[in-house]
């Protein structure tokens, strides 16, 4: 990975949590890499690229510095290391949960600690330590900030007076019998690049093509195609009625007098959608799977 | 699930060696379920659907009662309970066999039974207890009826003469050596409704989509789709040809004189039909896979 | 098994490493076997198959004989058995890599021997006793060639001197600090018949109808699915531009001037092929998966 | 298992949730059956012992009629099933928890009931229909009873109105949102006879063995064997500070004034008595597992 | 493993269905093996000993050449290669049974076969080819014999009229529905040495102590210990009445009077011998377990 | 875990790779944790005791505050974060080897560095960044020192010149190629104190007597007990020749003549004491395992 002059795309992937469902969306949009355990370089059926897997924390610093040309990572981490990237893409793509996850400010249910404000003077157990400290100067509170190699929900009261702790539905800090005070950071990941990679005309329209591929399998999770034939002197009270049928591919039958109509639709409202189509008159309803889509 | 005024369908799922298939046959239908471990409750986005799990064996007598407005169980366990419910629909989705399950009285092998006149006097274990004493009052027999709680088949010689038990193939029967004197009922899963809430127009609706979409779903299990080009002048002869494919839809090509033929068909009968469209002069063909299919 | 009159076609299927994805390929052509645990005779959902799983090793003899009407083994194994048997199709169907296997002579990394000429006299250890004697005989080189029953690659240097192995990638050589110093062979699976049975008409179409869905099947994987609408003045351009996209299947929209595109085309070029597309003014772009692809 | 006169032992074992926490206490007591996979009928390494695997709530009733010579059940189901057996012996050897389980009347938390005289008129779901009934009549109070087939304690509060479940910790209780209102019973495993059998002098004798061994395996669990060396002069003060030294096997060294001191006892104590011990001149303490203690 | 002078111990061990009981024999023995997945060359804590797995079948052939000093294979194996090696220890250690297993000759059930007298001219399939031919000679029978890779048990009778067959239980044959006609060859393990192994002093102390351990350890399996204390007036009369306490060790104890009795038993015979000697008027009995016994 | 008056000792026990075989280590001390997944708070069968789940990383300063009394962790991580605490004693158990780690600077194995010299000016990744500032700073060089969040020993030479790294048997850097330049600190398992918990008289027995249980434990693992019969005037003979059966128990037996003897023995001199005992006229040898050992 020394050589930045051919025509190779530096990647990083996430390592950990994140690492299998990102290689199956990269799988769905086209690139297919292969990881023997306990390697770090995984394997790509594309000559063009050369990836490694990384911890989510390390990527931005390594992408600032040029040692990737492109990654995905947390917006979270990007901020606490302060790194300067050009963010490409943003990608929800977590299985557990569309939402994006949220830093908070946790204290135990029974702490009289009820704004940022009562923090003064107290000990605090974070990952993100950066982030908490700024965070804590723009609220003009002193406190003193301790980075938290772990299990940093069970920490307070004994540990910790607070926590700033990273969670999705809050789940993990109701089961450890702790309060939310206030959201610090909306997070989600992101594809970044390097400045210098985003300025090279050939990385630039790879990481472009990328970024492309990627969202158009995100856009394809959750749709489905839908198809049928209907008379065409219903068609159109169809398409008046059911909005989501939005931009149908129509196409004459060799009957005279009947269409084919197929449609890419959100998979939730075909519950929906067919009973619909069924009672004005369609026939043949049937649904199918897409990999990708790109309106 | 204690206010029924509100715009919401109480469904029972049956807990147990059914419940992976019937949840997948609801996310092939278009409703995603997620169940925790341990719980029984799972749940479903669709926000006017509430879901518990429940024995099949208590479906019934609950959906009578109200408990829930709709549910899946078998016909055998509404004739044991007796209850009074609207049979929506039949839903044929078992993944071992197509073929419905069947209550059996059996014998040891060796047995002198061979007809249920046999059985006066004798000792009988079964699940069914209600089914199989209205079975000997019809046919005049006076026996001792024993609630099994399980493991059945292999009380016979020792602790009951005969039993009446659920078998699919007749494998787990044979291998205790025991042999099938007769079929009392024949049962597959069925959807059923309240009687209230199938008089409810609202829920009448949400219970008539869900069946639509239930049926759409087990018709598409071995359907595949199949697509190919012909010339026109081809068309007739294997349409005529090719009674299985039925109604396919025939779109005009660019190419003067030549059509696009799509058609659902059975998986099975692709084996004989590809090589038969290739004769015939189609390219191209390919096949896909469906989700749903209502005709 | 024992009347070869009947319309019956004896299949010979391969046990051990291949089974799981010889039987996988037979589903996605259309014949879906299920083995229980322990049988070698496989069901199958035709009345006209019959199936027994034989190491491949003993294949082609079997076939010879007529034993079976058809099976799939490999080329090298065909050849150390020296059976006649009717070659009807290749098919290169391991997941592992695409590239056939290799039989090679391996020595020590450290050993002397650098061609064939340098096994006079020496040990050699081999699975493929025939091939090996009829290489060196080829080579004038007089050495002795004992049976391995396994575990081959472990036994240079002090076990053997010299050994005929096979291999994909050669890092199971490497491992053992081997050395290839030449490839003797290369093997691939074929699907071979009894002459006999290719003589006869019902077996003969029965076999080659086998033949064209599981190549169908091999040729689908790796390839998608692709439609996508255009205005029909950019059709030309693009489909000059982009030879990829072949003979692709084009149909007349309602709306004036488009049309709709669909093709199908390999997986590992849609990454190149839809940013492309997009930039040609092509509209609402899927993907989706086929199980069939028969030119 | 037809024969009783001749000399085998009918035995019958808790399938389910005890069984291999069972097989292993047999196996501890001496008694090493082998159960395969689906089989009801375990064998053994005594010729007359003959076992059959049989669900818990089935067990007393067949033992009361002879089916089988001595089983395990628990007190529970005897009182439920009201058979007559002659109760042999208490083993507790749940490995959750040495506690005997308690069957409680449970409500929801918000639930007005507070004793079991407020459910009067109230629907009661229970798997001991029997057990339930009883303790209403004692308490003058009438209810409908239910039978329930599991998952009982998810139906309150809109399946029923109460319930009575059996608990070890009463976590799935809490779980569930439930309030234990009463218990209604204590219950723990026991061997149970026949009495016929238990008049069988040949049976008799093989019952009390079985009783002594299983006995003699459960009290060995939690026990460790202690040997050390120390000072002849030494040793009364040891045993007398030291009471749970009790009944120490102790023999004379070679070596004048030393004696060797072996006894059985708390592994719980160890911790404790080991630096005491110590202390108090021992040397070569040594610590070691036993399978059977009989006092 | 390349020289021979220095004191090393070159040892072949079973590759394969015996490999894990072996290693734990081994284990038991003291000799603890390290094999790490893939390697064929365990490491172990003996700076003297050199191991190698080899497939039982390539044993006996490397032992008489020199290539391992001592190893472990089948008695079978060792007559099927006419391989002259050195028989140093039988070593029945196999879980399933502690029979040896035996080659028969087998066909199937319906089979006109009754003895060998009627192979004249029949097909045999086996994987020990010169056994089976050597048996047939002796016989005065003339069949050809031929090399079977495996599955022989579902050759008959397609494939093949009989088969020599290895066999424990007798069970895979008859779920092939095939009879037993003759045993042929009775085996079990043998530890096994190189002649000049054999009469090198180092080398034959060495393999004197691996036997004498190694059947220590098989010796243990399904003996315990047992200890109790007794009056010494009673002692006489238990070691009369109780013959398997042979040779007990036995200790006067301080208290004047008794004595403690230590023996090693049958654990099979303790479920016996423990009543009795309660009844006999011992005192603090208890069990356990032992890891080597040599008398 | 708030009031340290009453009599509890709080310990703190390592969370992730060594948990598990700490566990073990305790409950063969006598200690028997239970955790609940996902807990960080093991409940264990003594009152007097409060665990804690903690990353080893942050052990030793959480005992320092007296938020622990005490605790295990490693001497690298006591020195890397300076934290004051008193060493109890050394616990080595790992499982995979016995000897201690060792943290060793590594580079690329095609680097110029050659020693800690060449470092200035460089690169070097670590997760004990005070330790490495300090080495270097003893060698008067001036290099970067940068956290490393994990997968250490991917980065050279691309994201680092070098790194210090944590290693038991080098395995992990070789198959990253990289070279062993210099052992900066060897480090085992401690098991510390808080200072004013050692000066608690209650607490400091306390923790003395864990301490001689842990090791107790330790010494056992490894150890065996080994029994045998021998005539009296054979033993002298035997305690000479035999150094390993220092301190044997010897007691008279009841016949005249013959002494029981009983020593605990290393398990690896095993396999050579036993031959010799045996040849010594030794007679029913056998040995057991002991879980604990204090001399």
């Amino acid at each position: 990975m020394s050589d930045s002059t051919n025509k190779v795309l530096k990647i990083g992937l996430p390592k950990g949590s994140l690492q299998d469902s990102t290689l199956e969306l990269f799988a769905k949009a086209g690139f297919h890499f292969s990881v023997s355990s306990r390697s770090y370089f995984p394997s790509i059926d594309d000559d063009e690229i050369q990836a490694i897997l990384i911890r989510a924390q390390e990527m931005a610093k390594y992408i600032e510095s040029g040692a990737f040309d492109v990654g995905l990572t947390g917006k979270d981490w990007i901020i606490e290391t302060g790194a300067k990237v050009v963010e490409v893409a943003d990608l929800i793509y977590s299985k557990a949960s569309m939402r994006p996850v949220r830093w908070v400010l946790a204290v135990p249910e029974k702490s009289d600690i009820q704004s940022v404000k009562d923090l003064e003077g107290k000990h605090i157990a974070t990952e993100v330590v950066n982030i908490t400290k700024n965070y804590l100067q723009k609220n003009n509170v002193s406190a003193e900030v301790e980075f938290s190699w772990g299990a940093t929900e069970v920490k307070p009261p004994d540990l910790a007076d607070a926590i700033v702790e990273v969670t999705e539905t809050g789940n993990s800090l109701r089961a450890n019998k702790l309060r939310i005070v206030e959201t610090i950071l909306e997070s989600n990941t992101k594809l970044i690049a390097n400045e210098a990679a985003w300025n090279d005309p050939w990385k630039r329209e790879k990481i472009e093509n990328l970024a492309m591929l990627l969202e158009g399998a995100i856009v394809a999770t959750g749709k489905v195609g839908l198809k049928f034939n209907i008379k065409e002197e219903n068609l159109k009270s169809i398409v008046d009625k059911i909005p989501s049928l939005r931009n149908p591919t129509i196409a004459h039958l060799v009957e005279t007098g009947w269409v084919a109509v197929e449609s890419i639709v959100d998979e939730k409202q075909v519950r929906r959608l067919i009973p619909d189509l069924k009672r004005a008159g369609a026939e043949g309803i049937f649904e199918y799977e897409i990999n990708k889509l790109i309106y």
